[in-house]
């Protein structure tokens, strides 16, 4: 039992190295999430779906692979936690929804295949809002039970800060990757828009909907998303163009000390001033490296026009939902109705906003490695219903530039705060690197 | 003045090979063309901005540029007309619309900057209905003054007809270059979705509006959208890939005798007795070239679905107009107003519509060359005031794929109407190679 616990003490890129050598088996690794899992589940409430014999059959078979001599794969035995918003072929997909209760897809989602390939265990669904929204699931948040893990990717938050599994997936439209890893203390990352396929991944709304990851470190979040980033046909969202070595250059050091620009987004005063008094200090002990960025008066309007557009085209994209309204949660009922009442000209107008909003950031990327900035209003808010406020992320979202959150700041309530790094369009390999060199630096200056 | 009538009946091709070797100048061909122009233009009224001296300083440059042994372009000499919502540095564009008046365009269109490189004279600017919508301008039907040379581009097809100009540039977001060249017996073609670049061209409904060329013969329009096809920065419509031999191919003999389904379009049963007799001429004469193909029964909400995308992306981008609606005609207030109220759910849900049509039409492509309907409902009709019905048109803007007319019947009361030829997405040069088949065909039917 001794083993179990130092393995899952590892992080990916730890166990990786060993499940590619055998100095781990994938079986072992798996028996020791399984017997960490049975035993946290009944307080964390972490999965949707889950069964450990799916999990040791994945297993077994890789082992065997692995000692017929056949090449392995960069996650071979690795296991990962799937939001159960990611169409799973044969295995339950639900959307945190009654009205999808049995929904069995018949088709992996794209993610899904790429991890298959790179030798992932799928360990199982992890628990999604209700559609991917605000109406909160079961899970509770790790660090005390009596808080919300955040949401929507609630499950894979959790599954990841309880030692559950080293690295899950998961969604964000608003704020639903970076908030809940903030809230659970893990390092949360949302790639630039259009980076990770989203096919066979449930569309709330296209123009926003983004596949990231949650790990231990931005490393290990590299390490899952090379292998999920790349074109994909069915998604014209990505491109076809080489993927970035998010790995090595996020495992590499800068070759000077990056520089940030800090940055209060609109929401900045009325934010848990625990945060206010912990940004003063990071800036403090950051010194020279930070410099303050007054965002554009525009982004006053970021908000607004993210909502507009996740509402209209969640409107459209749920309206077999919305035909049984009734059986919907109140808060994604009245999301629902204002989303019908959009009108087309106010929602094309509102399309027009991404560009120019990410017009405005110009000038601050090209004086800094990357922005910082709040991952959240505060700690995880008190009570399981409200998932928390999305304020600091959407407006990233909406830009479509990659987010990471580190955890950094520890809250009088004994729960963690992230720190969160922003970065231009398409830098996402530099971003993981700066969020590296950060999260050491933070470890040195703690000490 | 025999010599320039003669120069005026000679096609684009046949011109542009004289211009380049010099057995015709371009100034000769240019004050030809202004005789007719000012002998012409108080009965057709083609034109909304037109100055002898701005075509002849191009054509002195021209014939200098030439005569100094420098190599001349693809439309050397060749005067081409521009609709009035295709910006033109310096020169007015009003896009018909008095709101528009004296707007003076600091940057050309891009298939200006395309037709200058070529070395094209740009003639002047052609009358457009009011915001290239259904308000009707001044132009008349060159082939009797009472009847309406049909809309959008009204003096694109007019020009052309009348032989004031060989060649002219105009736009379809419904049936704005078929139709017209239906109406006015010329070539009209509107190329598939994407093909020609709108950067600098009013836009109405990017989902929709395509750049299409007037021209006598199927030959002339390949040599004039060969020059403005081709990807470009500022329209995201268009793909970065190579430009097809548009006027090699529609020069060439097809290898074997193309086939044609014969489409009856939604709308068939109410159109002008006259077609249906000339078409059930046509097929007889056709004989085993033409198989009748019924268009899948979706097709029935293509023109609810196109007017429903057309009118929320006006409501749209036309919002400045919309802002002071009483200064608009009719036609105009009434579609911005069914556009406002338009819900951005409905609007989305229509976008889905254009590919699942479009692959309703693979069967039949598969098994013809084209596909054969008519341009029209019917010769243009009398009055000024309505411009002809786009029921026949709509349904290929709204698919994307490329459509070509030629003038191929005459009504009872002498005015021309059109063959429609259909063709596959990104077959263009085909579809142009079939109808130059066609038209020498019926040509050699008529003998």
């Amino acid at each position: 039992m001794a083993d179990k616990i130092d393995m899952l003490s590892l992080d990916a890129c730890a166990l990786r190295e060993r499940l590619a050598s055998g100095a781990i088996k994938a079986v072992e690794l798996i028996e020791a999430c399984i017997a960490r899992i049975e035993a946290r589940e009944p307080e964390v409430q972490a999965w949707a779906w889950f069964d450990p014999d799916f999990a040791r059959h994945q297993a077994k078979a890789l082992d065997a692979h692995r000692q017929a001599g056949r090449p392995v794969g960069p996650l071979h035995g690795v296991p990962v936690a799937l939001k159960d918003v990611i169409d799973t072929a044969k295995i339950p997909t639900e959307n945190g929804c009654a009205l999808d209760q049995g929904r069995v897809p018949i088709k992996d989602a794209a993610v899904v295949e790429r991890l298959r390939a790179a030798g992932a265990v799928i360990m199982g669904k992890t628990v999604t809002t209700e559609l991917a929204f605000m109406q909160a699931g079961k899970t509770r948040n790790p660090h005390n039970p009596a808080h919300t893990p955040g949401g929507s990717s609630s499950g894979s938050a959790a599954a990841v800060a309880d030692g559950m599994v080293p690295l899950a997936v998961g969604t964000q439209t608003g704020g639903s990757v970076i908030r809940p890893a903030s809230f659970c203390g893990v390092t949360g990352f949302k790639p630039s828009f259009g980076a990770i396929p989203r096919s066979g991944v449930l569309m709330q709304s296209p123009t926003l909907d983004t596949v990231g990851v949650f790990a231990r470190t931005p490393a290990d979040a590299a390490l899952l998303s090379e292998v999920l980033f790349g074109h994909d046909a069915g998604d014209t969202a990505t491109a076809p163009q080489p993927t970035p070595a998010l790995l090595n250059t996020a495992q590499s050091k800068p070759l000077v000390k990056p520089v940030f620009a800090f940055v209060k987004p609109p929401g900045w005063d009325e934010a848990d001033p625990q945060l206010h008094a912990a940004f003063d200090e990071l800036a403090e002990a950051l010194g020279e490296q930070v410099f303050e960025a007054p965002l554009p008066k525009a982004f006053e309007e970021a908000a607004e026009v993210r909502e507009r557009i996740n509402f209209a085209e969640m409107a459209r994209y749920y309206y077999r939902y919305g035909k049984q309204i009734d059986a919907l949660g109140p808060r994604t009922q009245e999301a629902l109705t204002k989303g019908n009442a959009i009108l087309a000209r106010d929602y094309l107008a509102a399309l027009d906003w991404p560009d120019v909003l990410y017009a405005g950031l110009d000038e601050i990327f090209e004086r800094c490695d990357a922005i910082l900035c709040p991952a959240a209003t505060g700690p995880a808010p008190e009570g399981l219903e409200f998932t928390g406020d999305a304020i600091f992320n959407g407006l990233w979202t909406l830009t479509g530039v990659p987010a990471v959150t580190v955890p950094a700041f520890t809250a009088e309530n004994g729960l963690p705060m992230g720190v969160q790094l922003v970065a231009a369009r398409g830098q996402d390999a530099r971003l993981l690197r700066t969020a590296n060199w950060f999260q050491s630096w933070l470890l040195e200056a703690g000490e």
